[in-house]
C-alpha cells in the first residue's frame, strides 16, 4: 500500500513518423507503469502504434475504446452524450491507477492540446490530480514539412479551421487571413474547395493525406476524389512568400 | 573532389526545452559535419543553446548573425534591403558547403516553417539542392501545456495572430475566432490587453514568457508589466470548454 499518487501525463507522440517523438516523451513513456490510449473499435490505435516499440511487457496497456465511430447518432442517442460518457468513465479508470500509485501516460498523435482527445480527460483530472502535459509536433506542421512549404512569414496571421464549417464562415475566415490551415477535410472536401476556387485560393493551396505517416500522399488539389479524402488530411493555403 | 552534393536539413528544435527535441532531429544534427544557426550579434542563440551538447568538436559550427537588432532603421537602410542581403548571403555560405559534399543542418527554435528564419533560406535553396524539413515543437504548443489549457476543441477554430497588428485588425480577428494565441507581444502588449478587455476576452486570457526555457515565466495577465513583456512571450485565449 502506498500513499503516493501517481502522475498523470499527457504526451504527443507528434504526426505520424515515429522519430518525430521527443526525448521528453520516451522518457516518459519508458518511465510509466500505464500507457493510456485512444483507438476506434477493432483497431490498433494511432498512437500507440508510433510508440508501441519502446515498450516493455511489464508495462500496463490501457486502451481507451471510442464506444462510437460516427457522430450521426439516432435519437434518443446523442454524440455528446455518449461521447461524455465514454471520457467520464475514462477518467474514473485513469483516476484508479492514479491512485494505485501508479503513474499513467495518455499517449495522444500530435499535440495532447491542440483537438487531442487527452484534454477531455484533462479537464477531468487535472484538479484532482498531478498532471504534466508534453507537447508534441502536431499535423500541421508536419504536413507543411513534407510539403516543404513555409507557412506564415513574418507578422502574417494563420487561421486554422475545421471544414465542418458551414460555406459561409468559410469563406469569410479565408478571406480575413494571410494564411490557412484547413482540417477535418473528408466528406467536406467538395465545400472547401469551392470556395478556395471563389477566392482565387485554389493556386497556392496544397494538400496531403496522414502527412509523416508511412501511407502518406501527397496529391495535387485537382486530383483528390472528394468522395476519398480521408480525415488525417490536411490543406494548407501559405502565406504569400516574404521575401526577407 | 566529390561529385555527390550535400543535402540542406530545416530541424526544429523545439520550444526551449533541450528534452523537446525530436529523435529524427537528434540524429541528423549528430550526422551534419555542419550545423548553422541564427544569432544576434553578441548573443550565443537560442537555438544553438538547446543542441550545443550533441554536437562533437568535428562539426563545423555556422553562426549566421544577423546584421540588425531593430527592424527600425534610418534612411537611406531599410530593414527589408538589409535582411533580405543577410540571407541572399547566407545562403550562398550554405551553398558553397553543399556544393563541397556536405550536409548542411540549419537549426531553429520551434518549428522551421512556422516563423522560423529557416524559411527564407529554404526558399533560396530549395529549388537548387536537396532539402528536408524536421518540424519541431512550436512555441505556442509549448505554451499551452505549460499553463495546461486546451487550445481548441472539437471543430473550433484557432486564429494565430500578431501583436503588430493594428488594433482594428486584431478586434475584428478576435472577435471572429473561437480562440486566439497572440505572439510578438512586446511593446504591442498594451494595445492587445486593450481588444481583450474591450471583447470580454481578458478573463479567459493566459500569458507565458520564454514557455518551456529554463527562464520561463508564467505571469497573471493583470501583472504583466507591458514595458517589459519580452519578444518571447505569447498570450493564448483558450477555446471555450466542450465537455466532450
Amino acid at each position: 500500500m502506498t500513499n503516493h499518487r501517481g502522475h498523470l501525463y499527457g504526451i504527443g507522440v507528434g504526426p505520424g513518423d515515429p522519430e518525430l517523438l521527443t526525448l521528453k516523451a520516451l522518457r516518459l513513456l519508458k518511465a510509466s507503469p500505464v500507457v493510456a490510449y485512444f483507438v476506434a473499435k477493432g483497431k490498433k490505435g494511432n498512437a500507440f502504434g508510433i510508440i508501441e516499440t519502446h515498450l516493455e511487457d511489464g508495462q500496463i496497456r490501457l486502451p481507451l475504446v471510442y464506444p462510437v465511430t460516427t457522430e450521426a447518432l439516432e435519437p434518443p442517442l446523442s454524440y455528446e452524450a455518449v461521447i461524455a460518457d465514454f471520457y467520464d468513465t475514462a477518467a474514473v479508470v485513469i483516476g484508479e491507477h492514479l491512485n494505485a500509485g501508479r503513474d499513467v501516460a495518455v499517449v495522444c498523435e500530435g499535440d495532447p492540446l491542440f483537438y487531442g482527445s487527452y484534454m477531455y480527460l484533462h479537464d477531468r483530472l487535472s484538479a484532482d490530480f498531478s498532471v504534466e502535459v508534453v507537447p508534441g509536433v502536431c499535423s500541421m506542421l508536419g504536413g507543411a514539412a513534407v510539403l516543404g512549404t513555409p507557412l506564415v512569414y513574418r507578422n502574417q496571421s494563420l487561421s486554422i479551421l475545421s471544414g465542418v464549417m458551414t460555406e459561409d464562415e468559410l469563406r469569410r475566415k479565408l478571406a480575413d487571413t494571410d494564411a490557412a490551415v484547413i482540417m477535418k477535410l473528408g466528406r467536406n472536401f467538395d465545400k472547401v474547395r469551392r470556395v478556395l476556387d471563389e477566392l482565387g485560393l485554389t493556386g497556392r493551396a496544397r494538400y496531403v493525406e496522414r502527412a509523416t505517416m508511412s501511407n502518406q500522399r501527397i496529391v495535387p488539389l485537382e486530383d483528390v476524389d472528394p468522395m476519398a479524402s480521408p480525415y488525417f488530411s490536411l490543406l494548407i493555403v501559405p502565406g504569400q512568400k516574404w521575401q526577407g
